[in-house]
């Protein structure tokens, strides 16, 4: 039997421990143990690397701390618009969708453009229809990340779990910055390779802008002869640098290690000004998870190695 | 001084010689010298690659018989949503705009992308926003392609110029298939390369589908050390492949030549049942125009070179 393994990641970008309470910490980490815990249970079960990673995404999704699904944050005209990809490295298929709204949980809509479509990418009001023609899963605008329910959120785990701590509200991470993608990669018993990753997009975007995360090469990229791969960070350096192909063109054409070829990527990427970091694993089940900024949630765990959760570097 | 050298295409697919006349032919012919000459001019004036491009495909976009800009086709609503991507392989920046509507040349708006946003790739309405702010021009519903006015124009083009030739209409480019795209890369003076890509989709295409014409990486790519490529064809097995950033990954990591890299490229876009083709030069000035269809409207010219237009294999 292969090596399985499986990693995810919650954004990466200024997570900086002195802003950091233990509680809310703990919660973060308790969302990602949760969403590696459910992928997990099925790659033991030998079931598929692409189911794996969209369980995983889906309860990224669903943990409104992260910023995709429940916890996607606003653009500049207060609604919710979700990005997402998913990618089967064994069949070389992805779906993707790009400013859903109103749609529980955007990976699994990607992976229907995956299965049911000629297409890859799907946007808009478009993508919208697709989704109600697929009987996927709605949810109100009140489900969705508010600023205030979000610091409301935040409040109740401070006075919930550490009862004298009074932190002030500047302690709290503010939601107007808040950031990031969810992901998962994974390598099933079989060998086979997946990638997903979510986005709740950019606060306060504006114009219809598309990042990284539902562009294949880009965000988002599996390929069992190289490696599958999620990014998180400034997606606009992502897209320039094409940076989840750019790992498996440098382990295929130059016959480098995940490991090295992470590497070579992540200095590209610092070196064209961008900041963030990705999770990718390859066919032999190896794992890495390297970024470039103060931080990234992240999480893995292989049948060699115990279950790892860190957050800052 | 550096070789300079520009390729243009206007759409690659099912081009058989048995189905064109000579007088359309000749049309087809002449809107690829036009647009070859207008970026020729400004590459030999000492202008920039990125001018280049940009003034070829604006050229390409104004002649109606290509799908993009005036020429582009209709979506299933009816509308025309067009998708154009440029790239600065000096800066290694880019702009991309999907789905834009009434923007007479989509390609001036990806670059005003580029230039004025710190976003790449802008879609729907957003992207309309944008254009408005931007003050690009904007052309009514009646300037763009409908069945019926294409139709006209190639009656028109038949009947004036071979007029003992009384072709069956099933003998005229069926306008529910055309498919195709438009594109330039140049190579400049200094060395200095840029691509640029435009399209009006798929006909009677349905959810809001983004296809390979803006996804950098996908459709379009510059990078000085390596290539400029712009492609045309099937776009998702563009996008699966990732080709545009492939034709460059396999010269920067496999240390291949332009002409091996591109050949490889299309044997692996043969490989994933991709059909299509693309122009993509290097910055010594050598082009290549590589296809694996029937035929891909093309042309090129350096200053070594004279100019070369070709439709069929």
């Amino acid at each position: 039997m292969n090596k399985i393994a499986l990693a995810i990641h919650g954004g990466a970008g200024t997570i900086l421990k002195s802003e950091m309470t233990p509680a809310l910490e703990n919660e973060y980490r308790k969302g990602l143990e949760n969403a590696l815990r459910t992928g997990w249970e099925i790659l033991q079960k030998k079931g598929s690397a692409l189911d794996a990673v969209e369980a995983s995404v889906i309860e990224l999704e669903n943990f409104p701390l992260f910023n995709a699904g429940r916890g996607s944050v606003f653009t500049h005209e207060g609604k919710n618009e979700m990005d997402a990809a998913i990618m089967d490295g064994k069949r070389l298929k992805a779906g993707a969708i790009a400013f859903v709204k109103n749609v529980k949980n955007p990976i699994k809509l990607a992976r229907l453009v995956m299965e049911k479509t000629e297409h890859i990418l799907l946007a808009g009001e478009g993508a919208n229809e697709f989704a109600r023609e697929m009987k996927v899963e709605f949810e109100s605008e009140e489900y969705f990340f508010t600023e205030h329910r979000y610091r409301q959120l935040l409040k109740a785990i401070e006075e919930g779990r550490i009862q004298l701590d009074h932190s002030s509200e500047s302690k709290i991470q503010n939601p107007k910055s808040k950031i990031g993608t969810v992901g998962a990669v994974a390598c099933d018993f079989r060998g086979n390779l997946a990638a997903a990753t979510s986005t709740g997009g950019m606060t306060n975007k504006k114009f219809g802008r598309i990042g990284d995360t539902p562009i294949i090469g880009s965000g988002t990229y599996a390929e069992n002869s190289a490696c599958a791969i999620s990014c998180t960070g400034h997606g606009e350096y992502f897209m320039l640098g094409v940076t989840a192909f750019d790992v498996a063109a440098r382990m295929k054409y130059k016959g480098l290690s995940l490991e090295n070829a992470a590497n070579e990527t992540i200095e590209r990427l610092t070196k064209i000004n961008g900041d963030g970091g990705f999770i990718a694993v390859d066919a032999s089940g190896n794992v890495v998870l390297p970024f470039n900024c103060e931080g990234m949630y992240r999480g893995c765990i292989t049948n060699e190695l115990e279950m790892k959760i860190e957050i800052y570097r």
